[in-house]
C-alpha cells in the first residue's frame, strides 16, 4: 500500500508521506509556504491549516474524516488560551493518517503577498531582512564548554538552517539572562542584509515572544520627510506620518543648502543634526501612533536625493554643488542606526539606504525604479518624478535611462507670485470657460468648485490662500486653451482678449483668478512672470525627457508615469497641454503616487529587492543634462505652449488657430526687455 | 635568443623575462617577496633591491655591469631627497637588460620574519590585518557617474587585487577632501580580519603617506594590564608598559570580582568602566612613550581570562562564578574599539579578542597555546601559566588538553605573611646553606646577593620590603633542602633544627629570612601558614597537571614550559623540589616568559594566526577540574614536599632521609587544630 497522498492548496503541491508525518513536515518537504516561528513546537500557532474532507474529484481523492490525527492536547491548550478558528488545525501537531487535502490560509503563508497600491494589483513578496525565530538552546555542559552564544548559533543552524550568526555587544549582554529566564528557549530577531555574510541578532526575548517587529520606510525629501511604520511580518502599514524637513531654514532648495555648507564652516554638521533629530521626532511620533515601543522598530530604509543622502550620512555635500557632481559614495549603504545617531528605535536597529544613480539622480529615483519597474516593462515607459528637481527614467526590458532636470521649485508653487505649498486653502484645480473667460477652481480641503453652491461654507475654515503647483499648471494650460495666452506664452490685454480679468501690470498683463480683498483675503492672479517661471520649469522637464528619448533613439513613448506626491495631483491633460511631458495617449498617462516611498517600502519588505535595485542601478544608463548641448536646444524649443504636435481634439481646436501674438507692446520677458532697454 | 634570466636571492626563485621588465614586475610574477606600498610608482621606496654583478658559478650566470637599466631620474630624485643606500636600486624603476642576480634585503621583504623572543629563534611571518596601500583613483566622470568611494574600490582591485571594500562613516566623510588634496591619489589603511568578507578603510591620507601604523597587544590580567605598542609593518615593539588593573579595588581575585558583580547592582558596569579607562590611560602612555599620535594606533588585540574577557566586553560575569561556568561567548571576537568605548586610539580602530577555551580557561590560555604551539610539538609538553589561576596545557601533535587549576594568589605573594607583589625591594631569590642553615637572598632591583659586598648600597633606594612569589617558592624549597622542613610541610623548632632562625610562633615555627628592624625595616619570615598556603597552591597546580596526564594516559612528560611573567622568575629546580610541576629533566624545564602577551603580539601581526588559534581552541580537549573526582585525590596526594619520585641528585640526597617528622607538638595545620580544639 502506498503512503497517503497529501495535497496542499492553493499551491497544488502534492506528495506521498508515511502515516504519522506532521502536516508541517510534509509542507516543508514539498516546499509549501507554511509559516512557523517556533519550529513546530506548538507554541507560535503560525502554522494553522484548514483540512478539507469529502470527495475531491478535481484532485482524484476522497478524504476520510479521520485523515488527520485526532485533535491533541497541544491544540486543545492553544484553543483554550487563544482560540483556534473553527476548522483549523496546527500543522505541527496534526499528522497525516490517510489521503488529505489541506488548505494553507493566507495568514499562514510566510511569503504573503502584499497589495502594493490600491490602484494596482501588483504585489510584493514578504522577504524582510529581519525576522523572528524561536529556538531551543542546549544547556551548558562543563565537559564540552562552549559559550551560550555559540550554542545559540548551533541551535539556529540545526533548527532553522541558519548560517553563522553574530550579535552586537548590547544584545550579547542580554543573552545569558534571557536564556535562563526562558528556560533555554529564546526568540531572536535575526537580521541579514543582502550583502551580509552573517546573520545578526538585533534583539532577544526569553521564551516565545508574541510581539511584532517593525521597520520604517522613510522618504527623506528636501521639503518633507515622510515615513511609513511597517509591520515586518506582513508588510502592512501600522502608521504613516510626515514632517517638514527642518533643513529648510538653511535653504529652500538643495543648492542653497549646499551653498550654506560651503559658506558656513560646520554648516553641513548643523544640517545633518537637524535632519537626524527630525527623523527621531518622526519615529517617536509613529511609534506613539501605532502604540508600539521604540525597541520594536528594528530597521529603517531611506530613499532621498543625493544632497539629502550625504547630509543624512554626515558627508559634506559640497562636491554635489559643482561639476562633475561627484558623489562620495553611490552604492547602497547598510549600517547601524546608531552610526547615524538615530535614537528613536531599537539600539541595534539597522539602516539601509538605497543606491544613488548619479550626482543628480539619487536613491529616491532608484526607489521609483524599484517601484515602477521600467526594466520589466514591455512598452516604453517614461517615468517623471516631479519635485524641485525632476528625476526622469525612460526605458523598457531592453534598457533604462535616467537623468535629472533642474525644473526649479515653480512646480511646487515657489517663485510664483501667488504661489504656496500644497496645503489647505491653496487653489489646486482651475478651469477657464473658453467662451466667457471666467474661471472656476477648487481649493485643497474642499470638494466643492468655486461656482457651485456651498463653496463659501466649504472653505469657511481655510479661505483661499494662494495657488499651489498643480493649480498654477492647470491655470496656465487653461489660459492657453481659453485663448488668453499665445503659444509663445504671452497673455493679452483686456481689449485683446475681451475680458476684464486681464489686468495691466507694467507692460504685461495678469489674469485675475480670485479676488478676496473684499473679505480681507488675497488677490490671486497669474502674472506674466508666473507664466515664464512655469515655462522654464516645464521646458526643463520636457527637455530632460527629450534628451533621454534621443539617447534611446525614439520620438514617442508608449506611456507616461507621473510619480511624486505632486505627480499624483497633476492633471495629465493639463500637463500635456503645457508641454511638460511628451505626447502620449491620455489614458496612457498615469500617476504612481509617492513611488519613491513605495520603493522604500519594497526594499524594507524584501531583501531580494535590495539586490535587484543595486543591479538595476548599475545597469541604468546615466545622462547628465548639465553637459549635453542638446539639452539646451531642447530646452529652448520646448518654450512654446503647447508644442505643435499636440494630439488632443480639444487642443487641436486651439492649436491650429493663428497665433494670438500678443507681443505688440513688449511682454516683459527678457527678450522684450533687452530689445527696449537701450532706449 | 632567450629572454634574460633573473635570479632572486635569498629565495632562489628564477625566471626568464623580456628585456625592459621592471625588477618589481619580475619579482611579483615569480612570487618573490618584494615589498611595495605605492604599487611601483617610485614613491614609497619599499622595493629596494641589491643587484649583484660578476660571475656566479653557483647559479651558472655571469652578470654584466649593464644587466639593469641605468639609474633613472626617479631614483635620482629619491636618492637626493632621502638617500638610497649604496648599491641599492628601486625595483620598480630598474628594468632587466640581461641575466641578473638580485638580492632582496630583509627590509624590502613584506613577509619579514620577526624574532619572537631572544631565547628562541622561532619567528612569525608579518601578515597583519591592517596594512597601508597607496592607490591612484580615477577622477569622477559625469558620463559615468559613480561615487568616489566606488572608484577607490575599483582602483584597489585593479592596482592591488583587493576585493570588496567598505568604510565606516567617519572615514567616508574624509574621502572626498583627501582625494582632491592628494590629486586623486591617497594612502589608505585597509583592515581585513580573518573572518571578514570585506576590507575596511580604517584611515585615509592624501597622496603617499609616510607615517606608520601601530597595533596594541594587550595582556589584560586580573592584577596587571600589560601592553606592547607594535609597528604593524615589521612587528617591532615601539613601546611597552603595564599598569595595575584598577578592578583590584573591587576584589583582589577574580571570584571576589564576580561576587562584587553579584552583590552590587551595576557592579559589573563599574568594573567594565574602570578597566576600559585604564586601557585608555595605558594607550595614551604608550603613544606618548613612542612619540606617535593616537590615530596611528589602528588595532588592538586582547588576551585575558574569562572573567576579564566578560568585564572588558561589558558582560556580567556572574555565570562564570558558578557551575557550569558558562561563558556568554567563547569564539574570538572582532569589533570596533568604539564598541568598547576605547578612546585612546584611532576612532576606526579594530579590536580582536582571542577565543576562550572554557569557562575557566580563557583567551590568555589560548594565547599561550598560540605562542608555545603544543599542537606542533613532537614531544609531550606541559605548559603551565602561573597566576592567580593556573592555566595548564598538555599535548603534542596528536592532541592538546587544557584545564585551569585554582592555585589562589599565594604564588603571587598574596596570602603570604611577608608577601608582596614583584616590585623593587621584594626578595625574589633565596638560598639556605644546608650546613649553617643561614640564608642569602637577592631583591628585585639589585643584582647583588645579600651576603656579597655592596649589598647595602645596591638596595639603598629600595630597602628590603617583603618577599614576592618566586622568593617564597625558593624559600620553601630551600627550607626543605636544608632539612628545616619535613616532607609533610612542617618546620622544626630551633632545638630540632639547630638554628636560632627558627622562631616559635604559637604552636608552630617561623624561619627568619631577614631582620631589618634595626633600621626600622621589616622582619621577613616564612611562617608555617606561608608553607601551608604554598602547599595548597602547588598541590592545586600539580593536581591539574596530573589530571591532564591521566586524561592523556601518561605518567611523565617530555618537557615543561613555565609561562607567565611569574613563570619567568620561578627557578625550575625549586619548582620541582616543591612539587609544583611533575618531574622532568631539569634541562627540559624552560621559561616562556609572558607567553600570553607573546600570543597577543602574534595575533596582532598575523591574520593567519587568528584563524589558527580558533581552529586549535576548537580542537583542544577541555578538562574541568571542578567536577573531576580525581582532581581532589591528586590534590591531597600532592601535599608532600617533595613527592617521592624526585629525580634530582641533590634532592635524592634529601628525599631518602628518614622523615624529620617535626609534628610532635602540633603544627598549626587544620588537621592538628581540629584534633585539639575540643579540648
Amino acid at each position: 500500500m502506498t503512503d497517503p497522498l497529501v495535497i496542499f492548496t492553493p499551491s497544488g503541491k502534492r506528495g506521498h508521506f508515511p502515516v504519522g508525518t506532521p502536516v508541517l513536515t510534509a509542507a516543508r518537504q514539498l516546499g509549501v509556504d507554511l509559516d512557523s516561528v517556533c519550529g513546530g513546537r506548538g507554541i507560535c500557532s503560525k502554522c494553522q491549516v484548514s483540512p478539507s474532507y469529502g470527495e475531491f474529484s478535481k484532485h482524484g481523492v476522497t478524504v476520510q474524516p479521520d485523515a488527520l490525527s485526532a485533535w491533541n492536547s497541544v491544540e486543545e491548550r492553544y484553543d483554550n488560551i487563544r482560540g483556534l478558528p473553527k476548522g483549523r488545525r496546527l500543522g505541527c501537531q496534526a499528522t497525516v493518517q490517510s489521503d488529505i487535502v489541506i488548505d494553507v490560509p493566507a495568514e499562514s503563508q510566510v511569503h504573503r503577498q502584499v497589495v502594493r497600491k490600491a490602484a494596482s494589483d501588483r504585489v510584493i513578496t514578504m522577504d524582510p531582512a529581519t525576522k523572528l525565530y524561536y529556538v531551543q538552546v542546549a544547556e551548558p555542559d562543563m565537559h564540552e564548554p562552549t559559550g551560550d552564544f555559540e550554542r545559540l548559533g548551533e541551535a539556529l543552524t540545526a533548527q532553522w538552517g541558519i548560517g553563522p550568526t553574530t550579535a552586537p555587544l548590547p544584545v550579547m549582554r542580554r543573552l545569558q539572562p534571557a536564556l535562563r529566564k526562558g528556560k533555554w528557549a529564546v526568540t531572536v530577531a535575526l537580521h541579514k542584509g543582502h550583502r551580509d555574510a552573517q546573520h545578526r541578532v538585533l534583539d532577544i526575548w526569553p521564551g516565545f515572544h508574541e510581539g511584532r517587529i517593525y521597520g520604517l520606510a522613510i522618504d527623506l525629501g528636501s521639503t518633507t520627510i515622510a515615513a511609513h511604520l511597517t509591520d515586518l511580518r506582513n508588510g502592512s502599514v501600522a502608521a504613516s506620518a510626515g514632517i517638514m524637513n527642518p533643513q529648510i531654514r538653511f535653504g529652500e532648495d538643495l543648492m542653497s543648502r549646499v551653498s550654506y555648507a560651503m559658506m558656513n564652516p560646520g554648516g553641513d554638521v548643523e544640517m545633518t543634526d537637524a535632519v537626524r533629530t527630525a527623523i527621531d521626532t518622526l519615529t517617536v511620533d509613529l511609534a506613539g501612533q501605532a502604540g508600539i515601543e521604540p525597541d520594536q522598530i528594528v530597521e529603517a530604509v531611506f530613499v532621498c536625493n543625493p544632497v539629502m543622502h550625504h547630509l543624512l550620512l554626515g558627508i559634506d555635500p559640497v562636491e554635489l554643488g559643482q561639476a562633475p557632481f561627484a558623489l562620495a559614495t553611490s552604492n547602497s549603504i547598510s549600517l547601524d542606526a546608531t552610526e547615524l545617531n538615530l535614537s528613536g528605535m531599537n539600539s541595534a536597529a539597522r539602516v539601509f539606504i538605497l543606491p544613488c544613480i548619479a550626482g543628480h539622480v539619487g536613491a529616491d529615483a532608484a526607489a521609483v525604479a524599484l517601484s515602477e519597474e521600467p526594466d520589466k516593462s514591455d512598452d516604453l515607459v517614461l517615468i517623471v518624478d516631479v519635485g524641485t528637481n525632476a528625476e526622469i527614467l525612460l526605458g523598457d526590458r531592453s534598457r533604462v535611462l535616467a537623468c535629472s532636470s533642474p525644473t526649479g521649485p515653480a512646480f511646487e508653487g515657489a517663485q510664483i507670485s501667488s504661489g504656496q505649498r500644497a496645503a489647505p486653502g491653496a487653489i489646486e484645480r482651475v478651469e477657464i470657460n473658453p467662451d466667457t473667460k471666467e474661471p472656476r477652481f477648487r481649493v485643497i480641503g474642499s470638494e466643492v468648485w468655486s461656482d457651485e453652491p456651498g463653496f463659501d461654507e466649504a472653505i469657511a475654515t481655510t479661505g483661499v490662500t494662494g495657488i499651489c503647483g498643480s493649480g498654477i499648471i492647470e491655470a496656465v494650460a487653461e489660459l492657453r486653451m481659453a485663448g488668453l495666452l499665445d503659444s509663445k506664452g504671452l497673455m493679452g490685454s483686456a481689449e485683446q482678449t475681451g475680458t476684464e480679468r486681464m489686468l495691466p501690470e507694467g507692460r504685461t498683463h495678469s489674469y485675475l483668478l480670485y479676488d478676496g480683498t473684499a473679505e480681507n483675503g488675497p488677490k490671486v492672479t497669474v502674472t506674466q512672470g508666473d507664466i515664464r517661471a512655469i515655462q522654464l520649469a516645464k521646458s526643463a522637464l520636457y527637455a530632460g525627457a527629450r534628451l533621454l528619448m534621443d539617447e534611446m533613439g525614439v520620438d514617442t513613448v508608449d506611456r507616461v508615469v507621473l510619480a511624486g506626491a505632486f505627480g499624483a495631483h497633476i492633471s495629465p491633460k493639463h500637463a500635456m497641454v503645457l508641454g511638460m511631458i511628451p505626447d502620449a495617449d491620455l489614458d496612457k498617462v498615469t500617476s504612481a503616487g509617492n513611488a519613491a516611498g513605495t520603493g522604500a517600502r519594497i526594499a524594507l519588505c524584501s531583501v531580494a529587492a535590495r539586490d535587484r535595485i543595486e543591479t538595476l542601478v548599475r545597469n541604468i544608463t546615466k545622462v547628465e543634462t548639465a553637459i549635453e548641448p542638446k539639452f539646451q536646444e531642447h530646452f529652448v524649443n520646448a518654450n512654446a505652449v503647447p508644442h505643435a504636435t499636440d494630439p488632443f481634439p480639444k487642443l487641436r481646436a486651439i492649436a491650429p488657430l493663428p497665433d494670438l501674438n500678443f507681443n505688440t507692446q513688449g511682454d516683459g520677458a527678457d527678450g522684450g526687455r533687452r530689445r527696449r532697454r537701450p532706449r
